[in-house]
């Protein structure tokens, strides 16, 4: 099968940089949440394709790694595309380069299907499958999947917390994925979010969030690069996701 | 003088939509807002450019108006241009076209220039007027210049409180003028934004957001069709906008 055309260009948008004139974490998870978008869109396996199984894509872990971000006006590329499925998970790989063709940016992504209306995790219909399982890489190509789980926070300090705005809604009403990135950060102190460069973030995604819910934003400092996070529903002490992030 | 190169192309993005895959109104406030920002820059009297004179584009008016909103995948063009200059205010106008060629949306924007040392409005230097005086098209091209006020708010009802987060600033680490419309509008009940069309909105900023402030989204019902808005600092009780919205 021939590959996916995969990749989608994007000039650094003003509104998605900081004041260092630097892309921000939250604006490259959106964008490559786009990428993703358009090539599930293109296989007829976005969520109105899956609406008529009652089944809705669900990402539950991601591996951010930066080695630098873009900056106002440049051009970048993202190429996206399916990497492997078994019998409950779904792997996603992302990669930004930019205009010299460098690698910037990667992102392993593991997603399930959840039965909406039996909220439960669903095998992968046949059907479905064979839309997207012609495309995966050799196995090689793949970034390694996913799948670790984060150390528990031991001491969480709350900083800020949250409700869930009309705005910070998705298309089937949670809570937007890229809201749980720009929230944990958030959390982290002025100095570090303004001076100090992200590397790699780790996200666990373990429920969703709903129009009004109260969340509580909370962080630890490990070491002076490391930062574990969560958010915490106020109502039930529901944990959203967790997060940890390393910096230089 | 030619006129200048001023149309700009956007595909509704899959994060730019709400459940009804019907673009917002930040995210098309956003997209008019780059759009100016693409052709300042290209005039060369954008943020950066102005540092040298210590000043600053400031936008203290909005007034947008809407036919109806592009769906999810659809390409929209946006056409900005500076429409005059007096003793005190730059105008801009904005139209949006469908591809069709039909105009879907208008906005029409007043704006003055702030010396950031005395914080005091300032005259435009000459320098900077003939960058951009020889675009302004006809006056009866103009949309009428939005300088009217908007009634006072009687009584307030404050329905969403926000802290400012590091990513709700501009690169100038203001809070961000789509945060404003993204605020105001939030407040509404969840009924009037999922289920009603928003025909208009009038937007007056009287003061700049900072890192940590503490805002009260507040607003009225006056009647089936209209709300004012205001959101105002916690801290010493200063409004930082008023607006109105008007919807069918």
């Amino acid at each position: 099968m021939h590959p996916l055309p995969q990749l989608e260009s994007y000039a650094i948008r003003t509104f998605e940089i900081d004041c260092n004139q630097q892309l921000t974490i939250p604006a490259l998870v959106r964008l490559m949440q786009e990428t993703a978008m358009q090539q599930v869109l293109e296989l007829n396996i976005s969520v109105w394709d899956l609406e008529q199984y009652s089944l809705a894509w669900v990402l539950i872990r991601k591996r951010i790694e930066i080695e630098r971000l873009p900056m106002l006006g440049e051009k970048i590329s993202i190429h996206s595309y399916p990497t492997g499925a078994d019998r409950v998970f779904t792997y996603r790989d992302f990669r930004v380069y930019d205009e010299a063709g460098q690698q910037i940016a990667t992102a392993a992504t593991t997603w399930l299907l959840m039965n909406l209306q039996t909220r439960q995790m669903s095998r992968i219909p046949a059907e479905l499958l064979a839309r997207f399982s012609g495309y995966f890489p050799p196995v090689e190509m793949a970034l390694p999947y996913a799948l670790d789980s984060l150390p528990p926070m031991e001491q969480a300090f709350t900083s800020r917390n949250y409700v869930v705005g009309w705005y910070d809604l998705d298309f089937l009403k949670h809570l937007n994925n890229v809201h749980f990135v720009k929230w944990m950060l958030e959390a982290l102190p002025e100095e570090t979010l303004a001076k100090q460069q992200i590397r790699r973030m780790d996200l666990l995604f373990l429920a969703e969030g709903n129009l009004h819910d109260r969340i509580d934003a909370q962080f630890q400092q490990i070491d002076e690069a490391t930062y574990l996070h969560q958010l915490v529903r106020q109502e039930d002490k529901k944990v959203l996701a967790t997060g940890r992030t390393i910096w230089v």
